[in-house]
């Protein structure tokens, strides 16, 4: 039963990254949790045979006991919780960090039944436990950090639009586990699942063996703008603010050219449906893992890239060093980092990022009406803009007579975005704003528009005007636009939050 | 330079439709126009001598003599208006039946100069202008028409949703300009383009060295719902309810395998950019035509069809007979019918409809300050759906404790609807709907999900409601949603409006 439960197990990080946004009087409850109570008192062979949900499932936390086997079904990570099932938190908690929080120890004191034995507490402390972040790279100070442990954080949005490529070390870093310190000497590349066997493949074989290519094409997380959901009703997940989202150049072998090389066969495509990538960045559970459709992995203009490259050099450790996987058009979860091993499937990933993560649900589904087999895995993203300047809450000069703004726009798919559209009034009247790609790019082909358009509207300041609510929408190559609100795409997880972008700007009278 | 001009004119008849909606008072305005005036008399000959914008622009109608100079600059149909210059309207207006309304006649009167010769008003008589719509097949009753000639209609909306496969006899019907009567035996499709030459093809070529495949494609017109852009603010274009779109199975050869047997070769890519087709429905200036990106037309998952075959018998003559362009996924307009010639090239097509017309313009955007270069042709389409049942203005039974909510949903670019939300209370609340396909059809491959969804929601009545205003929403598999309202998407040539749809219906009280 053990066996098949941890058989079963789903890494739920993305979920655990969810326990809500307090962070405040989390010292006085830390204080409360470690006072010795009245309670019985049990040594760590009787905390160590609760272990199953026939069992009951203990754990200890800093020499309390507690019985959370009421908790499992609830808790946002999922089955996960089982690992530590018998035994201490405390290793779990340093590797998601996101439990360090008052909420969390408040839910927990709940469940006290006891106190470990003082013997077996003083063994406890005795092992270190190591932090498993600690060879996580260096990162720019100026990011602005949304969870430390996993590394997650966007640039300042004042300057994601000042360079149609974003810098490597400014561009947004999404990390659902400790960074993998792979030796690119050993690293090999497990390509499986097609007729001719399997095929390792060294770093070297991926730079010499197959044509590389460089593809420039925009990344962004499903939770890009969560923070606009969190104000309207609150959703978990990391607090995105409009900086999830960065554009690079990558370079690399094509998926395409190396699943070929691998024994990929037309007639493969009468079974295949799906292929596979798992990363190397893992936990006790098991790795990273995601899926793209096989017909995006093997068309000609799909321009799905096993990248080594970013912006002419080699990946950032925080990027997927040695070789990740670039899925333009697709969203970010899908662009596996750390890549080590793909496999051509039947089925789409297992893992819980494709099952039951990163999915979108109508306004109405909640935490227990949620069915995540009733919604495909988000592959594509919907079309999307933001406003980068003048920042919400800021002031421009009423003597100027003029308003300058700007920010980003892209869609899913490859879908060029074709125009902006600009209110300074709320939406009442809308302007068109100047577009901008890269500079030394021929306009992409339909279909394989990967890349995001900056935009700039220089507009007169409305005369008398106070305060201005600038509101931007963008229009993508199929015409679609983005929704005027954000309460009815409103959805538990907070992904996929494209409506209108709006800031509220003062004008300074001189 | 009248040879330039004439050169240079393209074909206006969707702009021309757009003469407003007005009918009542064509009667008193028809008197008024033929009363001759104090105003002098000019013969043919000298009416004949301004046909051109340095000579001035003149034309007569029903005897009277009017310097439309000033006018040619602000007709919605466009330069095609000189194609009648020197000489009667009347053959034209026969042709553009959208003409024969007070409020073109009102324009008109503003520009009268004159009388015609009581001889040569004989004599224009004795010219029996033949009706090129006679020839017109006849209808099914039950559809409602917008425009008789050309043939315009949707079926009534409360049947649209009765079958997935809509019944060729109320599939709407969009045509610019009368029926063309081919016949199959010296019919034949000229491809041309390619480096082997010119190939000419028969009906009975494409019906035995192809094979033939079958797709059940869902095809919208792009000016669908225009009626509720119309209603908040006037647009140009056909008064579409929420039915000009349609499902059925086509079938016919694949356009890839005609262009591989007409010479296509990957190296054609390398110039090649589009594939334009011409209809065999002509006016004086030219035929009917629209162009698709090659991509789409030569790839194997783009599923281009060249039909014969509709719901399993020949094509009708409203449909196309014998021959007709499905693609699937793309606006209506490049589905061309009475399809004769398919050239491959660097170029779009040169049309009026591909170039001038169908493509989307920020709500912004008006008469005088409408760039059509800036815009690009409409392909695909966007996310739809629409309340097929209950009808606005109708009531439900309050006892009966429940309402039932049906409607349809669709995407372009294949991209299938994975939800459809409804709310009861205008926006506030949303429900899942029950979507259903086709009976007997696999689920589609990933972006080729051609044909829409039905979808249903029974709901409890909400206690007490006297009204509901009955809204849906749909989602497609790149996650894209409909806009909230109608404004922000408004258009001056009213296409695209997909706004969430909505439906008033009263509570009937015991």
């Amino acid at each position: 039963r053990w066996t098949h439960v941890l058989a079963g197990l789903v890494a739920g990080t993305g979920a655990v990254l969810a326990y809500s946004l307090h962070h405040h009087k989390a010292q006085q409850t830390e204080t409360a949790i470690e006072k010795r109570s009245a309670l019985p008192v049990f040594t760590q062979e009787e905390v160590t045979s609760h272990r199953s949900l026939e069992d009951g499932v203990w754990v200890t936390y800093r020499g309390g006991v507690y019985d959370i086997t009421e908790f499992v079904a609830v808790h946002p990570g999922g089955d996960k919780i089982l690992l530590a099932a018998g035994g201490a938190l405390e290793p779990f908690w340093s590797l998601y960090a996101v439990h360090n929080q008052e909420h969390v120890l408040e839910i927990l004191s709940e469940y006290k039944v006891g106190e470990l034995s003082a013997e077996d507490l003083k063994k406890q402390r005795s092992v270190q436990t190591a932090d498993p972040y600690s060879s996580d790279p260096v990162r720019h100070p100026g990011l602005r950090v949304n969870s430390l442990k996993p590394f997650n954080a966007e640039p300042p949005s004042e300057i994601l639009s000042d360079s149609y490529i974003t810098p490597s070390a400014i561009f947004f870093k999404r990390n659902h586990l400790p960074v993998p310190r792979v030796d690119p000497g050993s690293y090999r590349l497990q390509v499986e699942g097609l007729p001719g066997g399997a095929l390792a493949l060294t770093l070297e074989d991926l730079k010499t063996k197959f044509p590389k290519h460089t593809v420039t094409a925009t990344l962004q997380c499903a939770g890009n703008r969560r923070s606009e959901m969190n104000e309207v009703k609150q959703v978990k997940g990391l607090n995105w603010g409009i900086a999830a989202i960065s554009n690079a150049t990558w370079g690399g072998a094509k998926l395409r050219d190396v699943l070929l090389a691998a024994g990929y066969r037309p007639e493969v495509a009468t079974w295949a449906r799906h292929v596979q990538f798992e990363g190397l960045d893992r936990d006790a559970s098991g790795t990273y893992g995601a899926s793209i459709p096989i017909n995006k992995a093997v068309s000609e203009d799909g321009d799905v890239l096993l990248a080594y490259e970013m912006n002419g050099e080699d990946l950032p450790a925080d990027h997927g060093y040695p070789l990740r996987v670039v899925v333009p058009g697709t969203v970010g979860a899908r662009n596996v980092k750390w890549v080590g091993r793909i496999t051509v499937s039947a089925e789409e990933s297992g893992s819980h990022w494709q099952q039951n993560d990163y999915k979108g649900f109508s306004p109405g589904t909640d935490w227990d009406t949620v069915d995540y087999k009733s919604a495909p895995a988000i592959q594509e993203l919907p079309v999307q803009s933001a406003i980068t300047s003048p920042a919400d809450g800021a002031a421009v000069e009423g003597s100027s007579q003029e308003v300058t703004v700007r920010g980003y726009a892209w869609s899913g798919g490859g879908r060029e975005v074709v125009r902006v559209d600009v209110s300074l009034d709320g939406g009442k009247t809308w302007q068109v704003a100047r577009l901008e790609g890269g500079q030394d790019q021929a306009p992409p082909p339909p279909g394989r528009a990967w890349a995001w358009k900056l935009w700039e509207l220089q507009a007169p300041l409305p005369p008398g005007a106070q305060e201005l609510e600038i509101v931007c929408k963008a229009v993508d190559s199929s015409y679609n636009v983005q929704p005027d609100s954000v309460l009815p795409i409103w959805n538990l997880r907070g992904v996929l939050s494209n409506a209108w972008h709006r800031v509220r700007v003062k004008v300074r009278e001189d």
